[in-house]
């Protein structure tokens, strides 16, 4: 099987290089093109990346050599990638305008960038959450004059570590409806060069700009239902966050303190509703698809960041210490791979999902 | 003036090391007597901790030299100090015996100690909270007919960073009724040697041992009434609480969200009645009293524990973030320095409020 | 083909988790037996290690329900394992009685430890570079009347480094006479509990107990000859060591001064030494043996413990930074993974390289 | 007695900042002039560093509102401030520039930078090692046509563990020949922001731009002799450096093996001559002046950075661990901390010697 073409926006910076690196021997997608700033453009990608590649492997052969297009000029693309990954830096203007311009060409965007989260036409997907979101795309086609091309975007990172076990439990008929969740983010959420070391070493920073707004918004848009080509936020749950930067390379940990509305799982069915719970990449058997997506831990003291970062190649979500709470109804401890789940690896798992629902065609 | 000499049980340890640190050059009281297990009793105080002394500044003098004791023979105690701090190490009822003996030897216990912090005539003790709690000392004398002797210990260090904040409140009209605390404790709180670094390198732990159920009941036996020789507890306020470990050498953090009754103060409010707090151990002049006991920063990233830990000597509480909570009514970040004003520090402030109430003479 | 059945002694510690990771889905071993301290034995694997299991992957589902023998009882062993990987704990003796009780049960030993490694008659392998000590084995098993049994060891992690570096210039007839060493080695060399995190936090110590003498003298034994049945250190090299322990999870890093005799390579030469070298282990394809023992790594910051680690799924060397020294001849950094390359990994390859020679049969 | 007012070059950096926290409640010396770039030109003090204010301590009170000048305007400090203490950022050329129109002006400069250090008539000042180079300065002075003005720097942070060791040494007779030093560098070397937390976290990194160069070159310079107008480096000793950066907030920790000429000494007598060193700071009682310059520890495992740099007001130097080298003749390890001696603190103390010594007049 021909696999098919994907570009990279943003190829060098620390979420692009973890798109190049997790697309390694994918079985149906090979990197073709990569873009970047204009600085970049022209170089080698090893060139481009060179004293700043953070992985813990080499660049992959076949993406060494590739040139490094400027991911300004969309016409470059046309012909050499079939779709992209956009990790493209900058102001959101600018980010819509490379975004849009992309779709314009034909080619669909798989983006995780902030930019088009609020775009009423355009989805924010998780594989196992909203698939049906994607009914939109042909509202957002019609609405910008797009042939083939189209936008979907990937929610925040640090909403990853529960929103999976929130739905599962929606999907049960147990539907939360106020949480309050305290985020202990890693530093590969700030990119690269990020938080300065003399800033986090043996310290914590309680504030990251800008996250708790995205991280109480957000979950409602992705729960949201579509309605005359708009998606309409769900008003039923009420979220309150505080999100704290802490000393860990990757895996972002929440404590979550949450209280249903009439209907109450025991903590029994809770726990079972996790380790049951299957979904449409699941059922697809994407190549990304973690087999398990929630994993319940029974250790006391896990999740941990270090220890669970990596269950199913860092695509599950690890959660546990679930209890009652003395003032909501219960708590629990969830984690996810932001660089992976809640990142590259997220935006490849939807990709594969438009591929097998023939979006990419 | 002569110092009052005062005797450290469990010299040797981690929270030993602090009041032996913390009392040199102490206008008032002098380390005289140092106790430990029986394997240093007999050695020099500098011979018992060879290897393990923890502090960045070097063993004081006059203590290099004091002869260590069995922390069990309470008669080498008698003439050789009039009170003693105690951080003994062991099983809740061996703390316990230890600690009743020195009382019944006309010994004044000041303990960092949990053994006793749910004994009904045991007060747990914030200065700037509840010093009219001592006056369940005469009631304790009389229970186990102690003359001159008697014991009051210190909470977990766990809830320092928000009790006083709350209290402020509390005095001031504003009685909180239901909060929801997350906690990123700091590795000093495990003791040494503690948390092994293979296990919090590059990880948090969200769980300490004991630490929610403590965090959760011993702020209403603090905010609670003497009534008939018992302290009930307050039964005004529930507490949810999730206690985590992170990669700081000191300084524990919470992240509080927390509703009031009927009445509410307003933001601004909340602020100046923190930034004007004054209670006892600041009419007093007490010592270690910290001049600002709660210290309001306006920088949104702040608290932090590298550098607010110290405001004050370790002795103030630094607040920030405050804010509007979407679930309940308000949040906040508070922070407070566990070996200082949570351990030793706090210990040292209870025996001055002790010593000007004439509770030692 | 039907596996080899393999024991693992010491199963529960750190180096034994590594084993036993390591060895999932081995293409020649499986682990068929586990042993460790009368504590463990009778119990389950994972009920054993509940709580310390240190590894970030699970544990192999077909060792979780294998029951742990008390590593003293050597009949337990006979049957249900062809040879055993030790990395048992304890003193000295106690270890050497251990090891050679399962070798005169017929069970070859590959071990972890210090304790055999003066034995004159015991190899210190390394199987890029001595594996023709190998021949010893026949007069160790003459010596304590041993039929099928025998012991091989495994070097100090801390020497992993730059033994085959400068092996593959000794090979090719320039032999370094001298070189100072300053390692910065990691904390999983320390095994768990290890290194308390309010030791190292911010910190790093000049000093590991053992650890210099080791590195100064065991590469005289590596690198020596047998005569008349016993293993004569090469006394053409000396070693100064400063061991040095760093905030690091695993890898250690050697910076290596060294002086050449006569013969003198030129800077290129080194390089192409290096690059080139190839030894048994690669003929043979032993499952665990690196493509390429040595990766010299261009970039003037590398080798990094946490980049270069994993190169070669952590059984590779990496070197850099070869340039002029002003005092003796060149310098160098070298990187070995401490827990792979330099302890289970090392082990297993050593076993591979015992099977194709006909030593397990 | 009036303070002498002094101003702070790049005062919104991490070394100004440090000069500013360092100069608090200083006996002869007062902040009254802060100069930084053009874009702090015109704000306050705070405002200039809000959001990069580093210290664990809040802005002293008197610094707070102080305007900050363009460090350009030399014409600005003249009649504000009788002195300066240079710690601009920028290349070579600029900072040489800036630093000369500030000399020019009757404004004597002690600078951090390194961008004098190689100018002939500019003495690297260390002031227990070579005061006498101070008479260099008439002779500058003459070249430039300076009146009241001059310019004295500080050497590389680097080398200031094992300088002052070694010139007790060498003042004693015994003149070390050559060195081999591995250093183990803190964070707050590299500036702030510097070193990025994901490159730093779990890992170390085994070079520093320019580091080596400058620990291999400067001790000669500081050791060398003033001839004809210019300081002939000292060509008596040779090093080779290899300088490493480790996750350590504060203190620079060096690995020195050392070889002597003719004459030798003793273990003994080396602890002894460390032990009791003094120099012309300590004669004075200079207020920054450390009362041991050398602290020698007994422990086999000290110094630690965490542990030792705090001593004697970070103005000391730790060493410790002397013992036989198999290849040179000793080996030692040192620490000094290095924003403290190794900067603002040696800066001051630099100072404090030219007041003395009535260069500041």
């Amino acid at each position: 099987m021909k696999k098919i073409q994907a570009g990279v926006l943003g190829a060098t910076g620390m979420v692009g290089q973890n798109y190049i690196r997790l697309l390694e021997n994918h079985p149906w997608f090979e990197v073709t093109y990569v873009a970047a700033s204009s600085q970049s453009a022209g170089k080698s990608y090893q060139d481009a990346v060179r004293g700043r590649w953070l992985m813990d492997s080499d660049i992959p052969e076949n993406v060494k050599t590739l040139i490094v297009n400027d991911a300004n000029m969309t016409e470059q693309a046309k012909g050499n990638c079939q779709f992209v990954f956009s990790a493209v830096d900058g102001d959101k203007e600018t980010i819509k305008k490379i975004e849009n311009s992309y779709a314009a060409a034909d080619i669909p965007v798989v983006s995780n960038n902030s930019a088009h989260r609020w775009t009423v036409d355009v989805p924010i997907l998780i594989p196992e959450i909203n698939p049906e979101h994607l009914d939109i795309i042909r509202d957002q086609q019609g609405h910008y004059g797009w042939n083939k091309g189209f936008i979907v975007v990937k929610p925040n990172c640090s909403i990853q570590s529960y929103m999976i076990p929130l739905y599962a439990l929606m999907k049960k008929g147990y539907a939360p409806t106020r949480i309050i969740v305290t985020t202990e983010q890693a530093l590969s959420g700030a990119g690269y060069p990020g938080v300065a070391s003399l800033d986090i070493l043996d310290n914590i920073i309680p504030y990251i700009t800008g996250e708790a707004e995205k991280t109480e918004k957000e979950p409602c848009k992705v729960f949201g239902k579509i309605s005359e080509g708009k998606i309409i936020p769900y008003d039923g749950l009420t979220i309150s966050a505080t999100c704290t930067r802490v000393n860990v390379q990757d895996g972002h940990t929440s404590i979550v303190n949450l209280e249903f509305g009439d209907k109450k799982p025991s903590l029994e069915e809770i726990i079972d509703i996790w380790t049951n719970f299957r979904a449409l990449p699941q059922e697809y058997e994407l190549p990304s698809a973690p087999v398990h997506p929630i994993l319940y831990r029974q250790e006391e003291n896990r999740p941990q960041p270090k220890k669970d970062r990596n269950m199913e190649k860092g695509m599950a979500v690890s959660v546990g210490r679930l209890r009652k709470c003395n003032v909501l109804d219960y708590k629990f401890v969830g984690l996810s791979h932001n660089t992976v789940r809640g990142a590259a690896g997220g935006g490849i798992l939807s990709a594969e999902l438009l591929n097998v629902l023939h979006y990419l065609e």
